[in-house]
Order: C-alpha cells, then structure tokens, then sequence
C-alpha cells in the first residue's frame, strides 16, 4: 500500500450497522482517503451511502471490484471474508478483516493497536479485527496483565443486539412496541424473543457445549495476550439493549494487585476511562458509552474469594471500538 | 403454632409484588388457612385484595395487628421486618420473613426447603427466607456442592426488574413506550434509566465496593450450604427484564464432575428442572420461567481453565421461588 498519497479505501459490507459505522469514523477522524469505494452484495448495489456530504453509489462486490483499492476494510461475515479478502489482497490492497474467518490463521496478526500492534508487521495482505467482546476484554486487562501476570479469566457478557446487526436492532424495537400494546412477537432474527428477556446464545453451540462467542472470546484473548495457556472461561448472553456490550470480568493475577493499584494502573492505560465511583453511582453504563471511543471500566473491587483476584466492569460500544474503531485504528497505523 | 386446626395467616405487605405473589401461592397451593389477614402500611389500609375470589380488606399494621395471628409471611423490607417480626413472634405467631432484616442472625434458622430444613426446627419465632438470587443458586449448586465439595463460586446476575417491586416494573414499561415514541426519559425508582440498559448496581455500595444484593449472595450462600469458609464471588446485575433472575455461575470442585455428571445428579435434584439441550436451542430463559415453581438449569459444560470447573445458567421466577413460593414451603414444612 502507498503510505503517501492519494487512497481508495473500499468498504465490504458497506450497508451494514458496522459498514455504516467505519464510514463515519472514516470521516470524523479525518482519514486520509481520497475516495471510499462502498461494496456489498448485487441485493444493495446501486444504493448509495453518505460520505464527507456526498451520496457515493454501493457496488457489487465481485472479483474484479479491488482493482486499484489500497486498502479494504470487511465487515460482511465470515463466508464474505473467506472467499474476497485474498482477492483484494491479491490485487494489491491490505485487508482489515472484521470477520471471524481470518482471526486463528498464524498468518494473519490480530490486532487490537492498544495490545499488541508491534505484531501487525509480519502481515502478508490480511490483518484480523478480533470479534467485538475480545476487544474491550483486552483492552482493559492487558495494562494488568503487563503488570501482575493475569493467569485466569471468569467473564460473563451482556449484550447489544447491534452485535447481531440491524436487523436485531429493528427486532427488538418491533418486539417491545408490540409487547406493549399487548400482540403476539413472533422472533426472527433469534430463536427466542429478545425483548424483555436474556439469552445464553451467541453464536452457534460446539460440541463441547460452548458458543461461537465463547469459543472466540477465549481463542482470541490468549492469541492476542500472547498467552497461549491462559485460563478463560467465557458465557455470553445476548440482553435487550440497543448498543454497548458489558462484561462482568474475574481475574486471578500472578502478583496481587489490590483494587486501588488497579484503578491506578487503568487511569493511564492507552484506550481506557476509568468510571468508578459507586458513592456517586458512577460506573460504565451501555447506554451512556454508545457513540464513544473508550473502553470504560469500573466496579473494580478486590476479590477476596481467592489470594490474588479482582472483579471489573467493563463496557464498550460494540460497534465502534468493539468493531468499527478498531479497524479504523489499525488502518491509521498502516498508513502513519 | 397450632398444627392442627384453622389457622390464621397474616400476609404482611400483601399490596406489593410479592405480597400479591405470596397471597397466590397460598391458594393455588391450598395452604390449609382458615383467614387471611392482610397488612400493608397505613396508606394502603382499607385497599382490598382477593384471596380466594373474595375481597379481604386490607389492615393497618400496627403492635395489635398480630393477636391471634398463627403465621406472619413478611415482605414489606427490612425496616418493618427489623420492628414488627419480633412483635408477631411475641404475639405467639411463627414469623416467614422475607427481607433482609434477620437472615445473618445467628439465632434466626435460614431456610431453602430443598437444601437445609432441618436447620429450620431451632427457630425462635423467626424464619428467615434468603435472598432471590441466592435461593436459586445454592437450589441448583446444593446438589453439586453434597456430591463434589464446591471449594469457589464466581457468579454474574441478569435480575429482573420485578425484584425491585411494583414501581419498577411500571418504570421499564413507561421508559420502553417512552423511547419508542421519541420521549425523553427521567428515571425514578432506578439511578438511570433501566430501559435498554443494564445496571450493575443492585442495592447499596459498601465501602468495599460491594453492593448489598452481592454481598447478601456471598454471606447466605455460605450459611445455607453450611459452609463457612466457602469462595464466593458476585457481580449483580440489574436487566430490562420483567420477571426471572438468570445467573451465570462458575465452580470449582474438590472432586471432578463432568458436565455428564452434573447433569444426571441435577436431573433428579429436588426443585431443579433441566433443561439443556443446545442443538434444540434449548436453555432456560427468564421470560419462560415467569410464572413456574422450578429452578431451572442449563448450559452445563465443563470449564477447562481450571482442573475442576463447570459453567451453568440458573434461571427461576425471583417472585415465586426466589421469595413467595421458597416462603410458602418453609410455612408448609411448619404446618406437616
């Protein structure tokens, strides 16, 4: 990729909740691009998205849609990623890959730029964006692993239906509108009703019992701690809430941290804020953090049902550092 | 208590949630009562409720209240269970209490039917009944805990709204009509708005940074499963959910349990009902469970990050076991 001058950036998925989200960080952080070339599947093409003012017309995605692209962020599933992210990088353009597809392939670094974006450099075309709930997770722990060697990980996730897409978004609202005026819901985009309840289902079920998620959430985390036999224990749930996923984080550390070492730590970790003061009822909430940068975190509490444990909360807007931001971060580093 | 004749039971809070959960369970459960004698607070003295398809009005509490009451179910809070519980055991009736006020005192038995009634026969007058969220975890964990020794609890809370009482419930019905219809929201009952969000503040901080809901699930499961020294850490939640508490829960055990194992003791564990079956997408859910006696379990797999871990998903109405049915047994047990 020329690290120079003038930029095609294609977006994949260009019509989707996380399509729509790089393009406006694209914009608000001033990318350097010159033109933004949308793609999706031959069901959107001819629409038209906005950028810097302008309607810019949806293309087909197809073999030949990457010809002098220098840089392709995907955000269009896995099956997408798999089978166009070689030929973009093929073409000549570097990948941002927001699928799941790339993300254990020892040949493609997964990079989270606040963790580990020294390992961005051996990449060859393609660089994986770790699936939204390993993002904050790391983000908010490694500056404690750094310091006081995290040897298990208990995390239990809540949520957003943008996760899903927009789609769910429009699920849920649809299902709390009618729940209200008393019709019957009929669920779609997932197997049960959303609304008003939780579910312990994100992702398909492996054999082992576990979910898709919990699977990557554990996979990726060690992968981009650089600890291949770290404990990780992960449930993920899927909770009635627009944008913004929480995690309720245990760690067990090598040294002890105690909560105040922690916060002090966390108030100057690169991606951080610190929201934690419980006499104000202050800490993370999804709500507030949606449309910000931050990976927030607070409820940190010592605990003392192990030697060297601590308890956190951390909260993050799903599409923009969980999924979006990210890339975005990772291109800004390509080309600086 | 007289076991052998009409009896008289004053329900104590009988306008509020679980007052009208309480009432419900009585009848549909035919409790051998001969008069119910509703109380609340002077304000809504002279309110009726029905018991029975007949209108009983409802009665002032005060120190007279309790003359020729056999059984006081209480569930008004802690304030009123701190003055008037001794008042009715004074007045010779045996006391159910639901709130807080007497759970940690030694001298008052702590009771989950399913896991130690025996513990009930000290009783001085006064009854304790847990807290939701820990009656449903140490329903589901007892059976484990007798079996392998759980030697560590790390457990996550999705609680509905319905634990917080009546004003709750209207207060996530009005956000949800509210934000659909464009309106601004002002929280009340909660600290922020509960609508599309997630609260992990259930109760008061303490200084340790513990709240009270997370502090009550560590010191009652610890005194029910009679084990003293037992880890146990949480992190409670507040979720948009009407009715049913679900928790995330990780143990460690002493001695080995497959995911095998702990589903065959657990399918024939009192008050528990399976129900796992990932390839159906089969799980409990909170919004299935709303209305049912059961605590239901699910999700069971083996935790590889530790020797000896399993993960679980308990699900029960926090209404009925988690308060108005697990007090309803306990009066039941007294009567056999």
């Amino acid at each position: 990729m020329n690290k120079s001058s003038a930029r095609t950036v294609a977006v994949v998925g260009a019509t989707g909740a996380v399509g729509a989200e790089i393009l406006s960080i694209l914009e608000e952080r001033n990318f350097p691009v010159d033109r933004v070339l949308p793609l999706a599947s031959s069901r959107s093409a001819g629409d038209t998205v906005t950028f810097r003012g302008a309607d810019v017309t949806v293309r087909a995605l197809d073999g030949k849609a990457f010809r002098g692209v220098d840089l392709a962020l995907f955000s269009a599933g896995a099956g997408v990623s798999k089978e166009y992210a070689p030929v973009a990088a093929g073409a000549g353009a570097v990948v941002i890959d927001n699928s799941s597809a790339w993300r254990m392939d020892p040949q493609v670094p997964l990079i989270v730029p606040e963790v580990n974006l020294r390992a961005m450099e051996a990449h060859r075309g393609i660089i994986a964006n770790p699936n939204c709930s390993t993002i904050q997770l790391v983000v908010a722990l490694n500056p404690l692993h750094v310091r006081a060697g995290i040897t298990r990980i208990v995390v239990s996730t809540y949520q957003s239906v943008s996760g899903t897409g927009k789609d769910a978004m429009d699920e849920l609202a649809t299902q709390c509108r009618q729940l209200l005026n008393f019709e019957d819901v009929t669920p779609a985009v997932y197997p049960h009703q959303i609304a008003f309840n939780c579910l312990p289902h994100i992702d398909d079920f492996a054999s082992s019992g576990a979910t898709g998620e919990e699977t990557k959430i554990v996979n990726e985390t060690r992968r981009i701690l650089g600890a291949a036999s770290l404990g990780v224990s992960a449930t993920a749930v899927r909770v009635p809430v627009f944008v913004g996923h929480a995690e309720s984080v245990n760690i067990e550390t090598d040294k002890k941290l105690s909560a105040a070492d922690a916060r002090a730590i966390l108030s100057t970790a690169p991606g951080v804020r610190l929201y934690d003061d419980p006499s104000r009822a202050l800490y993370p909430l999804p709500l507030r953090v949606a449309g910000t940068d931050a990976v927030f975190v607070g409820r940190i509490r010592e605990d003392d049902s192990i030697d060297k444990g601590l308890n956190l909360w951390v909260v993050a807007d799903n599409l923009r550092k969980g999924a979006a931001l990210n890339a975005v971060q990772i291109a800004e580093a390509l080309v600086r």
